[in-house]
């Protein structure tokens, strides 16, 4: 209740301020999926090249798998001075196995097991977080797919500066999380070497079979220096910074639908599943579970932070600042997955409003780059030459206070005689839009197209 | 059990995502006895006013006591579709003393309301810290009077370079926990400002009196502008910056006793009581608890990065990002609670080796800068002179592997004709440290001064 | 010209490497005059005390002189096999001098010079940064003078809330910065020690006399600790904590005008002084200035993360990782001062539009709070029932689409018989904000006040 | 010379501080070479479609090559009141061609030209850091084979654990450098499409071929979306995290070479080439150089921090802020550069102190956990058993005062009767070393086979 700290002029004893900072079953006992697989996976192996016999191996994966239901059903009670979770579960086998739980132990130390645990735990998250941010390719493809001609301001600086489809926006989220799913498989397959069987520091005396164990738990391959092995936490850094920079992302487009919903702009409508009101003000919503994406960017960022820091200037091979490593990226690495979910749900529950998003498109004269290149491209006028003569129609259009192709044909060719009726084509936004078909331009027609190359990806199981 | 993350193929509704990624119960519990202080002092107001009638007053204040003693209780089960701490409370009350319940909110909003909460979290927090620093001074300070003459090799680049005592380096970190008390002060004195009237972001018509409410919640004055009230973050930010020089203070010393409990150091030992041993070697005492408060600095460093990130380019007045500074404030103040308490417990915990201290310190030629600076200072050598025939004389020393003080007077006099016995009285460690009677100096009554002065001010309480 | 690394298969020799990274000529160059100044004392003081006789210490002070006049014009030539500024300068001084020069070095050593040094440049950049913030302060308070009854919308999640005034919304920034003015203060006080005379790590056994260096540069006292006064970079540390802190205060005002000059919300004009414009589209300003105060203030939290962790977990006293603190802190204090200039440019340029704010705070209902309280304090109703009657009323206005203040009187009782003509003053948006009477409520009277006593306390030269 | 701020009291105009802010060519000039590449590539294409008739291709093409030229010799003066590389570039080619300079612009926008610049320098730097890293693991290599069987002390929490050699110790460096260029190289090939012909943010209307100048630059691909094109700096982000993740590598090495080179370790030695030192302290060597590159992880994590830190929250496409991403990654690169090339060159520059080594290995009972796992192996105990064997062994020897070796038969067979003689084979340092031929144990042969293949690799020019 109270904020006690420890310490103070009533400080307590060195015993409990010792199991305060050092036991880690607070956090660790989420690893017991992972340590419980590694373990299994470490006494078959003994038992295989005959370290063990085996009616230990079998007593001692039957205990295993024991535990391993008891902990499932939350009948295990975590107790903090046995440490952490690989003591915790060690001393709860020894209580239904007998001693013969302490040969688990043999060919192995902490150092591994731990490194073993927190690569198992990480792999599992960047896969469930691949399938989460296919998810989201998903949900924007379809958007951008029924909204590929949906036109709506381009902006550069938040000024208006071409018009752009809604569908195209959407898209160039797909193509940043298409690098992020990159980043989540490259970090994967860069972790996939098991570190299990390098003991304390040194590698062992035992015959074992690190490939066979390494096989067991889906590793690639044994790690190759056994000091790595257990000095290594790059998997959970580079995992971070995937992470981060995917946080990243979600925080623009959270941004953009901040400021979208904001009555000045009135660009897009979320619903209330996404969005917290007011008892009196009915047309307020605000877009809390934006505002959080947004904000929690930082948070990913500062995990990383954090643990760079940690790792910075430790000498080999196991310190126990490494302990270090789990709080932050459990918390990060969740983060991003809540992120990606609400991001998710936010995308699928959004409508663009098409009318407000045309008039913006439409204002400021966004389609004056279409005339100056038409200028270019039809007349042959050198850009420079281009650029004067599509300012002085935009000065005679705002003075006039209508848009550029309001003007009459006659008022265009007061400015450059060579204009035709030609000209108009390229002053509608629909036309600006369509008219941008270089690859990766705007034009409906390639917003579909990659909107359909994605789902088509995402589709057949690969996103 | 399993890492199931959000999402996924399978995601949940927006419903459970929405209130997943938007309570904050989970953590804001905490300011539970904040909250409930802030709300007596403002009914209290309210009553003052006239603005409540005395008996909507004292129903409402019986009724937030019987809440905030089920809250110690632990009788009182939060409830995450109430969001956060302030309806849970609200509820509850609404529950004892039905509708009047309601007029506790009166020229009151939760943006408000939540500022005064965490600022006085945060004020408590720093208190707090601040007595656990005067502590961890007090131990050193004690320990630094004890060894004031005990000599130990004074490092830079952690070569040893002139004689310093043990009690000199223990108060260098004596001078850099009274800067960072001073900062925890000035972040105290800057925060104590009262935002609560503000209400939601304009102040109110209600004439309430913010001076009293002020006054009853033991803040200097209330705040002068209710956008910035509801807006600013200030408070939680200075106050992870004190805490992360405050960090990284210890995790300069945590270093040191990493290094110092080495077997090649062997310059200093912790008991069992702050480190961990091996079962079977006897002699291997891993520092854990200092390796800890050395890692844990990134965690602090990490979590300040995280705010000041989630508060950059934030329009006014209040947005839900702000939420995001509630988990890495308390998490990061309770850290460095935490590793200051460990601190202490280390300073009264360790021992010096005095005779590795003192063998180290006179190797290496240490007092070579002192025969240097005897050359300037007796015979009047320029310094660029001085150096050229001390380092002759340590070139003959070291050719035959002894100190400069076992070179003969004539050994000494082939180099600089003018070196009379006197000579000798600077070449010893125990000289060396002495002679070093400049303000802030190393010399024994030096550190004994400063070392009473700092208890001196310590027990009278100011520390 | 070339991105040329070092290594790759044609390395450069080590010479060239070592003399690479260890040289710091490139960029402590900028501590020259206050490596000049320090020297000026630091001799003065020998010749006070007797330890350099009159005549050398008038040559060296002369030489000093002549260096700075030579470095002033430009004339000097750094050179790198030089190291650093303390080798250049008195490399030159020897030139000038003679041997004499190298009596400067007596009772001193470059790792106190250069804490001094580096103390008087952050003491420096502190006092000009105050003044600048003082001035920006001071443009924003006349802003806010000359538009004290201007209303605009005051936004929560960016969505319109209640409404408040142009003038108000400028002071909260007063305030903000009023807190970073008093962080600068603090940092200033408590950096005002002066570390010279510390020597390398130990103190001196040269009967110095530290109370007058220190005098003669302006700071309060010398040091206590000689270790701590060259281990020591917490003011470097705290200069860029309150330098971030106050970065993001000005990157959240540069996201509204970012956000306001959007041709959506079209809320403040800024001149061409700050913006960049497009050859053909006239109406386009690119707030250029703002979206680049916006992005520094990442580069001042990335300079304050690099020196902690630079800092974290170093050993005493000095080491060479310490010579890092430089360049990060030359680059953020001098973003903070750039920032600091560009808005108070910004601050002086903009005009909000008047009728696009007025029309934008009257709109969305903004005043149903308004209403809400006045059922509250006239006819006493519970908060609960106030807030059901003017829901409904909203859901009529709006299902008509007109304001709450374009009900009619029954339309008002038809909600709830009470409801009197006296109402009316309450629902429009220039009686909203001038009934925020509170305390540092939006009231215009309130405003004036509040921008009269900045700008009094401004104009005292205290600000 | 002063450190003269922007601002005060007599804050300078408009225009210079927009100048100052705004302003790139002071940083952005080091694009020049990337920044001509990409308009030769874009020219020719103009000229391959029939967009830009071939004389104008022509007259473009040599211009642009002589202003390289003149950049190159260093004759071109940039002028910051253009602003920009791009600017300065065009400017300087419009006085050597003519108005048909302004024909190079068709299809382009700076929004493109700048991040195919930036992805240019990212993408040769990347290269040169990649061959910069295999030189540093060509050099650990060299050097673990030589020392395949140079045993020192393993340590965990910086206590001696179990004997290692000294080859195996370096070879974990290579491992993480081989992860390390694993992240080098799929930034690159992640990075590794053509943004250019996105134009301003929409694509263009000009027949452009995308897919040519993508092959013309070395790009796999043009990008897929134009939005995305412009605004995205994932590249710059994902190179900074792979140069953090690398430096805090080397921060590890970089501190244990610190460690190491104190006189308490005196582990290795370090020449005069990368350390400094001491007139007079002959064996003073500080390792200026290790230090250095330990301090400058910090930079470049805060480089990353803060280029993360520009982008979140960033609305598409093009914002200013984006300019910001320059500095930081130029700076972060090249100082990992230099760190790398320093770190080679203290690499081949270290010699082990092989008896030293040895003696630190084979003290503190480090062969303790060899004798429990013989009990084990050999004898068959359980490992709890062999464990408390073991401890009642090491507790006789260190009553003795000798080491475990040194303990007879007799006493041996005191602790567990069916001890041997074999055992002493375990007890000695080089028989542990030997017997840990675990796969990735640090046997001498498995030393000596893993730098076999790692130099083989890299000599096969594949690293």
């Amino acid at each position: 209740m109270s904020n006690r700290m420890w310490g103070g002029r009533f400080a307590s004893g060195p015993a409990e301020i010792m199991e305060e900072i050092n036991a880690s079953i607070g956090f660790d006992k989420r690893l017991a999926p992972q340590d419980i697989r590694g373990s299994l996976a470490h006494v078959a192996m003994l038992g295989e090249t005959g370290i063990l016999p085996a009616e230990d191996v079998a007593a001692i994966s039957a205990g295993l798998k024991t535990v391993q239901a008891e902990i499932e059903s939350g009948q295990l009670a975590f107790r903090r001075e046995l440490e952490d979770i690989h003591m915790n579960v060690e001393s709860r086998l020894t209580e239904i196995v007998g001693p013969a739980a302490g040969r688990l132990h043999t060919a192995r130390s902490r150092n591994d097991q731990v490194a073993t645990d927190m690569k198992l735990w990480v792999r599992d998250t960047l896969d469930s977080l691949d399938l989460q941010a296919a998810d989201l390719q998903r949900a924007l493809a379809e958007k951008a797919r029924a909204h590929a001609a949906t036109v709506m301001p381009g902006f550069t600086h938040l000024q208006s500066a071409q018009p752009v489809t809604f569908g195209h926006h959407l898209l160039a989220y797909v193509e940043m999380l298409g690098r992020d799913r990159g980043r989540l498989a490259d970090a994967r397959a860069r972790l996939n070497e098991c570190p299990l069987g390098a003991a304390a520091l040194a590698g062992t005396s035992f015959p074992i079979d690190r490939h066979a164990t390494a096989a067991a738990l889906g590793f690639d391959r044994p790690t190759a220096n056994s000091l790595d092995s257990v000095a290594d936490r790059d998997f959970a850094l580079e995992a971070l910074a995937a992470a981060a920079i995917c946080a990243v992302h979600l925080s623009r487009f959270a941004e953009e639908l901040v400021v979208w919903t904001s009555a000045q702009f009135g660009f897009v409508r979320l619903s209330d599943g996404f969005t917290t009101g007011s008892s009196i003000m009915p047309q307020k919503r605000n877009p809390d579970a934006a505002e959080l994406v947004r904000a929690k960017a930082g948070r990913v960022i500062g995990a990383l932070s954090g643990l760079l820091i940690v790792m910075k200037g430790l000498p080999l091979a196991y310190s126990k600042d490494m302990q270090e490593d789990k709080e932050g990226t459990f918390d990060a690495l969740q983060t991003l997955s809540l992120c990606l979910a609400a991001m998710t749900g936010m995308v699928r529950d959004l409508e663009p409003v098409a009318e407000t998003l045309a008039r913006a498109a439409g204002s400021g004269y966004a389609t004056a780059t279409d005339l100056a290149d038409w200028l270019v491209r039809e007349l042959g006028l050198p850009f420079r030459d281009a650029h004067h003569v599509t300012g002085r129609l935009v000065g005679a259009a705002s003075a006039r206070g209508v848009g550029l192709e309001e003007l009459s044909l006659s008022e265009m060719q007061a400015a450059e005689p060579r204009i035709t009726q030609a000209v108009y084509a390229v002053l509608g936004v629909g036309n600006s839009v369509t008219s941008r078909t270089s690859y990766g331009g705007t034009a409906p027609d390639n917003v579909r197209a990659q909107a359909d190359r994605w789902l088509a990806q995402l589709g057949r199981g690969k996103g």
